[in-house]
Protein backbone atom coordinates (compact mmCIF):
# COMPACT_ATOMS: atom_id res chain seq x y z
CA UNK A 1 0.00 0.00 0.00
CA UNK A 2 1.43 3.13 -0.93
CA UNK A 3 0.81 6.37 1.22
CA UNK A 4 1.44 10.22 -0.43
CA UNK A 5 1.57 13.22 1.65
CA UNK A 6 1.17 16.57 0.58
CA UNK A 7 2.98 18.96 2.97
CA UNK A 8 4.83 22.10 3.48
CA UNK A 9 6.99 20.03 6.29
CA UNK A 10 8.17 17.15 4.09
CA UNK A 11 11.03 16.38 6.33
CA UNK A 12 9.25 16.06 9.46
CA UNK A 13 6.82 12.98 7.65
CA UNK A 14 10.29 11.64 6.65
CA UNK A 15 11.72 11.56 9.83
CA UNK A 16 8.50 9.96 11.21
CA UNK A 17 8.34 7.23 8.51
CA UNK A 18 12.32 6.90 8.65
CA UNK A 19 11.69 6.17 12.21
CA UNK A 20 11.38 2.43 14.09
CA UNK A 21 7.06 2.63 13.92
CA UNK A 22 7.06 2.27 10.04
CA UNK A 23 10.30 0.72 9.45
CA UNK A 24 9.06 -2.35 9.70
CA UNK A 25 6.52 -2.07 6.95
CA UNK A 26 8.36 0.01 4.78
CA UNK A 27 11.65 -2.37 4.67
CA UNK A 28 9.22 -5.58 4.09
CA UNK A 29 8.18 -3.72 0.73
CA UNK A 30 4.50 -4.01 2.20
CA UNK A 31 4.06 -0.02 2.51
CA UNK A 32 5.99 2.76 1.21
CA UNK A 33 5.29 6.39 2.19
CA UNK A 34 6.18 9.36 0.27
CA UNK A 35 6.54 13.28 1.46
CA UNK A 36 5.73 15.98 -1.60
CA UNK A 37 6.12 19.67 -0.76
CA UNK A 38 3.18 21.85 -1.99
CA UNK A 39 5.45 24.79 -1.70
CA UNK A 40 7.22 23.42 -4.87
CA UNK A 41 4.25 24.81 -6.91
CA UNK A 42 4.39 28.01 -5.61
CA UNK A 43 4.42 30.85 -8.33
CA UNK A 44 6.36 33.91 -7.26
CA UNK A 45 9.86 34.09 -6.47
CA UNK A 46 9.40 33.78 -3.12
CA UNK A 47 7.73 30.25 -2.79
CA UNK A 48 4.64 32.11 -1.41
CA UNK A 49 1.79 29.76 -0.53
CA UNK A 50 -0.01 31.70 1.84
CA UNK A 51 -2.09 34.74 1.85
CA UNK A 52 -4.37 36.61 3.88
CA UNK A 53 -8.49 35.62 4.11
CA UNK A 54 -11.06 37.26 2.40
CA UNK A 55 -13.39 39.15 5.08
CA UNK A 56 -11.02 39.07 7.27
CA UNK A 57 -9.53 37.15 10.01
CA UNK A 58 -6.11 36.76 12.11
CA UNK A 59 -3.71 34.37 10.23
CA UNK A 60 -2.97 33.44 6.55
CA UNK A 61 -4.64 30.63 4.00
CA UNK A 62 -3.44 28.29 2.35
CA UNK A 63 -4.47 29.67 -1.30
CA UNK A 64 -5.61 26.96 -3.94
CA UNK A 65 -3.22 26.66 -7.04
CA UNK A 66 -0.22 25.40 -5.36
CA UNK A 67 -2.06 22.43 -3.93
CA UNK A 68 -4.20 21.82 -6.93
CA UNK A 69 -0.76 21.99 -9.29
CA UNK A 70 1.02 19.65 -6.81
CA UNK A 71 -1.92 16.88 -6.51
CA UNK A 72 -2.31 17.21 -10.46
CA UNK A 73 1.13 16.36 -10.91
CA UNK A 74 1.59 13.28 -8.37
CA UNK A 75 -1.56 11.90 -9.58
CA UNK A 76 -0.33 11.76 -13.04
CA UNK A 77 2.79 10.64 -12.16
CA UNK A 78 1.34 7.80 -10.24
CA UNK A 79 -1.30 6.70 -13.11
CA UNK A 80 -4.56 7.20 -11.33
CA UNK A 81 -6.49 9.55 -8.57
CA UNK A 82 -6.54 8.12 -5.19
CA UNK A 83 -8.33 8.52 -2.34
CA UNK A 84 -7.40 12.43 -0.55
CA UNK A 85 -7.84 12.34 3.17
CA UNK A 86 -7.72 16.31 4.39
CA UNK A 87 -6.96 15.90 8.29
CA UNK A 88 -9.22 18.62 9.90
CA UNK A 89 -11.60 19.21 12.71
CA UNK A 90 -14.40 19.19 10.81
CA UNK A 91 -14.09 15.32 9.63
CA UNK A 92 -15.28 12.35 10.41
CA UNK A 93 -13.97 11.17 13.25
CA UNK A 94 -11.03 8.50 12.87
CA UNK A 95 -11.59 5.21 14.66
CA UNK A 96 -10.64 1.46 13.98
CA UNK A 97 -13.09 0.91 11.72
CA UNK A 98 -11.84 3.52 9.70
CA UNK A 99 -8.62 2.15 10.04
CA UNK A 100 -9.39 -1.56 8.44
CA UNK A 101 -11.57 0.25 5.92
CA UNK A 102 -9.18 2.35 4.65
CA UNK A 103 -6.64 -0.31 4.87
CA UNK A 104 -8.11 -1.73 1.43
CA UNK A 105 -7.02 0.54 -0.53
CA UNK A 106 -4.03 0.42 -3.15
CA UNK A 107 -3.21 4.38 -2.88
CA UNK A 108 -4.14 7.49 -0.21
CA UNK A 109 -3.22 10.72 -0.17
CA UNK A 110 -3.20 12.76 2.51
CA UNK A 111 -3.58 16.78 2.22
CA UNK A 112 -2.06 18.18 5.50
CA UNK A 113 -3.25 22.01 6.17
CA UNK A 114 -0.90 24.35 8.01
CA UNK A 115 -1.66 28.01 9.67
CA UNK A 116 -5.39 28.89 9.14
CA UNK A 117 -6.08 25.97 6.85
CA UNK A 118 -6.57 25.80 3.03
CA UNK A 119 -8.95 27.83 0.46
CA UNK A 120 -12.24 25.83 0.56
CA UNK A 121 -12.43 25.86 -3.19
CA UNK A 122 -9.09 23.34 -3.86
CA UNK A 123 -10.63 21.17 -0.81
CA UNK A 124 -13.58 20.69 -2.86
CA UNK A 125 -12.50 20.02 -6.16
CA UNK A 126 -9.44 17.14 -4.58
CA UNK A 127 -10.45 15.89 -1.73
CA UNK A 128 -12.58 12.86 -1.18
CA UNK A 129 -12.87 12.59 2.52
CA UNK A 130 -12.33 14.58 5.63
CA UNK A 131 -11.08 13.08 8.65
CA UNK A 132 -10.02 14.30 12.54
CA UNK A 133 -8.18 12.08 15.01
CA UNK A 134 -10.04 13.47 17.65
CA UNK A 135 -11.55 16.75 19.46
CA UNK A 136 -8.68 18.83 19.29
CA UNK A 137 -6.15 21.60 17.23
CA UNK A 138 -3.12 20.78 16.31
CA UNK A 139 -0.61 22.92 14.41
CA UNK A 140 -0.72 21.29 11.11
CA UNK A 141 -2.04 18.05 9.56
CA UNK A 142 1.49 15.97 9.60
CA UNK A 143 1.05 14.17 13.03
CA UNK A 144 -2.80 13.38 12.16
CA UNK A 145 -1.54 11.94 9.03
CA UNK A 146 1.10 10.40 10.68
CA UNK A 147 -1.00 8.68 13.54
CA UNK A 148 -3.61 7.81 10.58
CA UNK A 149 -0.94 5.99 8.59
CA UNK A 150 0.50 3.90 11.46
CA UNK A 151 -2.68 2.89 12.24
CA UNK A 152 -3.72 2.03 8.86
CA UNK A 153 -0.35 -0.26 7.91
CA UNK A 154 -1.31 -2.23 11.08
CA UNK A 155 -4.13 -4.02 8.91
CA UNK A 156 -2.11 -4.36 5.46
CA UNK A 157 -0.51 -7.84 5.40
CA UNK A 158 2.92 -7.99 5.65
CA UNK A 159 3.26 -5.07 8.32
CA UNK A 160 2.92 -6.68 11.86
CA UNK A 161 4.55 -10.17 12.98
CA UNK A 162 1.65 -12.54 12.92
CA UNK A 163 -0.96 -13.12 15.63
CA UNK A 164 0.02 -10.03 17.23
CA UNK A 165 -3.03 -7.78 15.81
CA UNK A 166 -5.45 -10.66 17.43
CA UNK A 167 -5.13 -10.09 20.82
CA UNK A 168 -4.49 -6.02 20.72
CA UNK A 169 -6.82 -3.97 22.34
CA UNK A 170 -10.45 -3.57 21.10
CA UNK A 171 -10.86 -7.36 20.76
CA UNK A 172 -14.68 -8.00 21.11
CA UNK A 173 -14.65 -4.31 21.85
CA UNK A 174 -13.46 -4.50 25.43
CA UNK A 175 -10.38 -2.95 26.68
CA UNK A 176 -6.82 -5.40 27.26
CA UNK A 177 -6.48 -6.54 30.33
CA UNK A 178 -3.09 -6.12 32.31
CA UNK A 179 0.11 -7.69 31.49
CA UNK A 180 3.00 -8.75 33.35
CA UNK A 181 6.63 -9.85 32.42
CA UNK A 182 10.08 -10.83 34.43
CA UNK A 183 10.95 -10.38 37.06
CA UNK A 184 8.13 -11.83 39.48
CA UNK A 185 8.19 -9.71 42.22
CA UNK A 186 9.01 -5.72 41.85
CA UNK A 187 9.44 -3.32 44.31
CA UNK A 188 7.65 -5.60 46.45
CA UNK A 189 4.64 -6.03 43.97
CA UNK A 190 4.24 -9.66 42.61
CA UNK A 191 2.52 -10.87 39.09
CA UNK A 192 -0.82 -12.14 40.06
CA UNK A 193 -0.49 -15.88 40.94
CA UNK A 194 -2.58 -16.94 38.56
CA UNK A 195 -0.57 -16.05 35.33
CA UNK A 196 2.35 -18.21 36.94
CA UNK A 197 0.11 -21.65 37.39
CA UNK A 198 0.09 -23.00 34.26
CA UNK A 199 -2.92 -24.04 33.87
CA UNK A 200 -4.53 -22.53 30.32
CA UNK A 201 -8.14 -22.28 31.27
CA UNK A 202 -7.97 -20.32 34.78
CA UNK A 203 -5.47 -17.93 32.81
CA UNK A 204 -8.02 -17.50 30.01
CA UNK A 205 -10.87 -17.02 32.62
CA UNK A 206 -8.45 -14.40 34.51
CA UNK A 207 -7.81 -12.05 31.70
CA UNK A 208 -11.44 -12.58 30.25
CA UNK A 209 -12.56 -10.82 33.66
CA UNK A 210 -9.74 -8.37 33.75
CA UNK A 211 -10.75 -6.99 30.39
CA UNK A 212 -14.33 -6.84 31.12
CA UNK A 213 -13.14 -4.98 34.61
CA UNK A 214 -10.26 -2.70 32.62
CA UNK A 215 -13.11 -1.50 30.39
CA UNK A 216 -16.19 -1.00 33.06
CA UNK A 217 -13.21 1.05 34.90
CA UNK A 218 -11.46 3.25 32.19
CA UNK A 219 -14.19 2.99 29.15
CA UNK A 220 -17.66 2.21 30.17
CA UNK A 221 -18.58 4.05 27.45
CA UNK A 222 -17.24 1.22 24.88
CA UNK A 223 -19.45 -1.41 26.84
CA UNK A 224 -22.74 -1.07 24.73
CA UNK A 225 -21.29 -2.46 21.54
CA UNK A 226 -18.73 -4.46 23.46
CA UNK A 227 -19.31 -8.52 22.57
CA UNK A 228 -20.16 -9.92 25.94
CA UNK A 229 -22.40 -13.35 26.48
CA UNK A 230 -25.60 -12.77 28.54
CA UNK A 231 -23.39 -13.95 31.64
CA UNK A 232 -20.67 -11.58 31.67
CA UNK A 233 -23.02 -8.40 30.57
CA UNK A 234 -24.89 -9.15 33.86
CA UNK A 235 -21.18 -9.09 35.36
CA UNK A 236 -20.59 -5.81 34.03
CA UNK A 237 -23.73 -4.08 35.15
CA UNK A 238 -22.79 -5.22 38.53
CA UNK A 239 -19.58 -3.96 38.37
CA UNK A 240 -20.87 -0.63 36.81
CA UNK A 241 -23.40 -0.49 39.63
CA UNK A 242 -20.70 -1.03 41.92
CA UNK A 243 -18.50 1.95 41.19
CA UNK A 244 -21.44 3.93 40.67
CA UNK A 245 -22.49 3.30 44.76
CA UNK A 246 -18.71 3.87 45.76
CA UNK A 247 -18.12 7.14 43.86
CA UNK A 248 -21.57 8.67 45.12
CA UNK A 249 -20.07 7.70 48.95
CA UNK B 1 6.20 24.18 30.12
CA UNK B 2 8.94 21.33 29.89
CA UNK B 3 7.71 18.16 28.04
CA UNK B 4 9.65 15.05 29.21
CA UNK B 5 9.03 11.92 26.91
CA UNK B 6 10.23 8.91 28.46
CA UNK B 7 10.47 6.40 25.22
CA UNK B 8 12.60 3.94 23.30
CA UNK B 9 12.88 5.80 20.47
CA UNK B 10 13.80 9.21 21.36
CA UNK B 11 15.07 9.99 17.73
CA UNK B 12 11.42 10.71 17.01
CA UNK B 13 11.00 12.73 19.37
CA UNK B 14 13.32 14.92 18.27
CA UNK B 15 12.69 14.96 14.83
CA UNK B 16 9.55 16.25 15.31
CA UNK B 17 10.73 18.81 18.33
CA UNK B 18 13.21 19.87 15.66
CA UNK B 19 10.48 20.41 13.51
CA UNK B 20 8.23 23.33 12.04
CA UNK B 21 5.43 22.47 14.52
CA UNK B 22 7.08 22.73 17.68
CA UNK B 23 9.90 25.47 16.51
CA UNK B 24 8.70 28.68 17.80
CA UNK B 25 7.36 27.57 21.25
CA UNK B 26 11.23 26.10 21.80
CA UNK B 27 12.73 28.92 20.45
CA UNK B 28 10.92 31.21 22.23
CA UNK B 29 11.33 29.95 25.53
CA UNK B 30 7.85 29.31 26.04
CA UNK B 31 8.73 25.42 25.79
CA UNK B 32 11.19 22.80 25.69
CA UNK B 33 11.08 19.11 24.83
CA UNK B 34 13.01 16.14 25.67
CA UNK B 35 13.02 12.56 25.32
CA UNK B 36 14.68 10.11 27.17
CA UNK B 37 15.30 6.48 26.60
CA UNK B 38 14.82 4.35 28.96
CA UNK B 39 16.76 1.13 27.10
CA UNK B 40 19.58 3.07 28.92
CA UNK B 41 18.76 1.65 32.29
CA UNK B 42 18.55 -1.85 31.23
CA UNK B 43 20.30 -3.94 33.76
CA UNK B 44 22.07 -7.06 30.83
CA UNK B 45 24.58 -6.20 28.99
CA UNK B 46 21.93 -6.23 25.73
CA UNK B 47 20.21 -3.48 26.82
CA UNK B 48 17.20 -5.47 26.38
CA UNK B 49 13.75 -3.98 27.98
CA UNK B 50 11.36 -6.51 26.52
CA UNK B 51 10.03 -10.05 28.10
CA UNK B 52 7.46 -12.35 27.24
CA UNK B 53 4.60 -12.05 29.13
CA UNK B 54 3.36 -14.09 32.08
CA UNK B 55 0.26 -16.34 30.97
CA UNK B 56 1.36 -16.90 27.23
CA UNK B 57 0.05 -14.23 24.46
CA UNK B 58 1.72 -12.79 21.44
CA UNK B 59 4.63 -10.28 21.59
CA UNK B 60 6.84 -8.73 23.97
CA UNK B 61 6.31 -6.51 26.77
CA UNK B 62 8.50 -4.13 28.81
CA UNK B 63 9.75 -5.03 32.23
CA UNK B 64 9.28 -2.84 35.01
CA UNK B 65 12.81 -2.08 36.09
CA UNK B 66 14.22 0.05 33.36
CA UNK B 67 10.96 2.27 33.41
CA UNK B 68 11.02 2.61 36.94
CA UNK B 69 14.87 3.77 37.20
CA UNK B 70 14.45 5.96 34.40
CA UNK B 71 11.64 8.15 35.87
CA UNK B 72 13.94 7.81 39.37
CA UNK B 73 16.59 9.68 37.60
CA UNK B 74 14.49 12.20 35.93
CA UNK B 75 12.70 13.18 38.55
CA UNK B 76 16.05 13.43 41.01
CA UNK B 77 17.85 15.39 37.98
CA UNK B 78 14.44 17.93 37.35
CA UNK B 79 13.82 17.99 40.95
CA UNK B 80 10.04 16.86 41.10
CA UNK B 81 7.78 14.54 40.45
CA UNK B 82 5.39 15.90 37.72
CA UNK B 83 2.23 13.98 36.75
CA UNK B 84 3.19 11.31 34.62
CA UNK B 85 0.50 10.37 31.45
CA UNK B 86 0.86 6.78 29.92
CA UNK B 87 -0.76 7.08 26.50
CA UNK B 88 -3.06 3.89 26.06
CA UNK B 89 -6.06 3.20 24.36
CA UNK B 90 -7.41 2.89 28.09
CA UNK B 91 -7.09 6.37 28.71
CA UNK B 92 -8.98 9.14 29.45
CA UNK B 93 -10.00 10.41 25.57
CA UNK B 94 -8.03 13.51 25.07
CA UNK B 95 -9.84 16.51 23.83
CA UNK B 96 -9.45 20.00 23.42
CA UNK B 97 -10.48 21.00 27.10
CA UNK B 98 -7.89 18.67 28.65
CA UNK B 99 -5.42 20.26 26.43
CA UNK B 100 -6.27 23.86 28.34
CA UNK B 101 -6.37 21.83 31.75
CA UNK B 102 -2.72 20.03 31.14
CA UNK B 103 -0.68 23.45 29.98
CA UNK B 104 -1.04 24.66 33.50
CA UNK B 105 0.89 21.96 34.53
CA UNK B 106 4.82 23.32 35.04
CA UNK B 107 6.42 20.37 33.77
CA UNK B 108 4.41 17.06 32.11
CA UNK B 109 6.11 13.40 31.33
CA UNK B 110 4.92 11.36 28.92
CA UNK B 111 5.38 7.81 28.99
CA UNK B 112 5.75 5.94 25.49
CA UNK B 113 5.20 2.22 25.39
CA UNK B 114 6.15 -0.37 22.50
CA UNK B 115 5.63 -3.95 21.72
CA UNK B 116 2.40 -5.34 23.42
CA UNK B 117 3.08 -2.34 26.28
CA UNK B 118 4.39 -2.13 29.90
CA UNK B 119 4.57 -4.11 32.68
CA UNK B 120 1.40 -2.93 34.84
CA UNK B 121 3.22 -2.92 37.85
CA UNK B 122 5.38 0.20 37.04
CA UNK B 123 2.26 1.58 35.67
CA UNK B 124 0.58 1.15 39.06
CA UNK B 125 3.76 2.86 40.85
CA UNK B 126 4.13 5.90 38.92
CA UNK B 127 1.61 6.79 36.23
CA UNK B 128 -0.50 9.60 37.57
CA UNK B 129 -2.85 10.44 34.35
CA UNK B 130 -4.01 7.63 31.53
CA UNK B 131 -4.69 9.36 28.45
CA UNK B 132 -5.63 7.63 24.78
CA UNK B 133 -5.77 10.43 21.64
CA UNK B 134 -8.37 8.27 19.80
CA UNK B 135 -10.39 4.99 19.55
CA UNK B 136 -7.35 3.34 17.11
CA UNK B 137 -4.33 1.23 17.94
CA UNK B 138 -0.75 2.27 17.42
CA UNK B 139 2.43 0.90 17.03
CA UNK B 140 4.02 2.98 20.04
CA UNK B 141 3.03 6.09 22.43
CA UNK B 142 5.31 8.35 20.31
CA UNK B 143 2.59 9.97 17.80
CA UNK B 144 0.32 10.23 20.69
CA UNK B 145 2.73 11.92 23.13
CA UNK B 146 3.65 14.62 20.05
CA UNK B 147 0.03 15.08 19.16
CA UNK B 148 -0.90 16.02 23.34
CA UNK B 149 2.44 18.20 23.22
CA UNK B 150 1.45 19.83 20.03
CA UNK B 151 -2.41 20.45 21.31
CA UNK B 152 -1.25 21.48 25.01
CA UNK B 153 1.53 23.61 23.67
CA UNK B 154 -1.16 26.01 21.88
CA UNK B 155 -2.19 26.87 24.97
CA UNK B 156 0.83 28.46 26.73
CA UNK B 157 1.85 31.82 26.55
CA UNK B 158 4.47 33.12 23.76
CA UNK B 159 3.50 29.44 21.63
CA UNK B 160 0.80 31.18 19.59
CA UNK B 161 0.90 34.23 17.57
CA UNK B 162 -0.99 36.92 19.04
CA UNK B 163 -4.96 36.55 17.91
CA UNK B 164 -5.03 33.59 16.89
CA UNK B 165 -6.32 30.90 19.07
CA UNK B 166 -9.41 32.66 19.28
CA UNK B 167 -11.29 32.12 15.81
CA UNK B 168 -9.73 28.17 15.42
CA UNK B 169 -12.20 25.64 15.37
CA UNK B 170 -14.55 24.63 18.37
CA UNK B 171 -14.75 28.31 19.13
CA UNK B 172 -18.40 28.23 20.99
CA UNK B 173 -18.17 24.74 20.34
CA UNK B 174 -18.75 24.75 16.59
CA UNK B 175 -16.70 24.38 13.41
CA UNK B 176 -14.90 26.70 11.83
CA UNK B 177 -16.86 28.58 8.57
CA UNK B 178 -14.87 27.71 5.32
CA UNK B 179 -12.32 30.11 4.38
CA UNK B 180 -10.68 31.68 1.32
CA UNK B 181 -7.87 33.79 -0.12
CA UNK B 182 -6.61 35.02 -3.41
CA UNK B 183 -7.22 34.51 -6.42
CA UNK B 184 -10.92 35.80 -6.53
CA UNK B 185 -11.60 32.99 -8.52
CA UNK B 186 -10.11 29.99 -9.20
CA UNK B 187 -10.89 27.42 -12.03
CA UNK B 188 -14.20 28.68 -12.28
CA UNK B 189 -14.94 28.96 -8.91
CA UNK B 190 -15.51 32.24 -7.06
CA UNK B 191 -14.87 33.64 -3.98
CA UNK B 192 -18.23 34.24 -2.23
CA UNK B 193 -19.42 37.63 -2.90
CA UNK B 194 -20.32 39.33 0.76
CA UNK B 195 -16.42 38.20 1.64
CA UNK B 196 -15.36 40.92 -1.27
CA UNK B 197 -18.10 43.58 0.03
CA UNK B 198 -16.19 44.70 2.99
CA UNK B 199 -19.22 44.93 4.62
CA UNK B 200 -17.96 43.92 8.44
CA UNK B 201 -21.31 43.44 9.61
CA UNK B 202 -22.79 41.17 6.67
CA UNK B 203 -19.41 39.07 6.65
CA UNK B 204 -19.41 38.09 10.85
CA UNK B 205 -22.80 36.76 9.63
CA UNK B 206 -22.40 34.94 7.02
CA UNK B 207 -19.06 33.35 8.81
CA UNK B 208 -21.45 32.97 11.73
CA UNK B 209 -24.31 31.16 9.24
CA UNK B 210 -21.50 28.69 7.63
CA UNK B 211 -20.03 27.62 11.07
CA UNK B 212 -23.72 26.28 12.20
CA UNK B 213 -24.04 25.11 8.59
CA UNK B 214 -20.72 23.56 9.09
CA UNK B 215 -21.33 21.94 12.08
CA UNK B 216 -24.78 20.50 11.12
CA UNK B 217 -23.09 19.27 8.00
CA UNK B 218 -20.03 17.19 9.59
CA UNK B 219 -20.34 17.35 13.17
CA UNK B 220 -24.24 17.31 14.31
CA UNK B 221 -22.97 15.64 17.38
CA UNK B 222 -20.99 18.50 18.48
CA UNK B 223 -24.40 20.93 18.24
CA UNK B 224 -25.98 20.09 22.23
CA UNK B 225 -22.92 21.41 23.48
CA UNK B 226 -22.88 24.57 21.41
CA UNK B 227 -22.82 28.13 22.30
CA UNK B 228 -26.20 29.18 20.61
CA UNK B 229 -28.81 31.73 20.92
CA UNK B 230 -32.20 31.11 20.80
CA UNK B 231 -32.69 31.70 17.02
CA UNK B 232 -29.74 30.15 15.86
CA UNK B 233 -31.07 27.03 17.92
CA UNK B 234 -34.09 26.84 15.95
CA UNK B 235 -31.85 27.09 12.84
CA UNK B 236 -30.20 24.53 13.67
CA UNK B 237 -32.73 22.30 14.13
CA UNK B 238 -34.62 23.66 10.72
CA UNK B 239 -30.79 22.38 9.12
CA UNK B 240 -30.95 19.36 10.40
CA UNK B 241 -34.57 18.37 9.56
CA UNK B 242 -33.95 19.02 5.83
CA UNK B 243 -30.46 17.63 5.83
CA UNK B 244 -32.77 14.23 7.49
CA UNK B 245 -35.52 14.70 5.07
CA UNK B 246 -32.74 15.00 2.10
CA UNK B 247 -31.05 11.18 3.10
CA UNK B 248 -34.20 9.85 3.40
CA UNK B 249 -35.53 10.69 -0.35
Amino acid sequence: MNFYVMTLFPELIDAVAGSSILKRGIESGAISVEAVNYREYAKDKHHHVDDYPYGGGAGMLIQPGPVYDCFEELTRRIGKKPRVIYLTPKGRVFDQKAAEELSKEEDLIFLAGHYEGIDERVLDLIVTDRYSIGDYVLTGGELPAMVMIDAISRHVPGVLAAGSAEIETFHDGLLEYPQYTRPEEFMGLRVPEVLLSGHHLNVEKWQREMSIRETVKYRPDLLPGAALSEKERRFASELLKEAEESNEQ
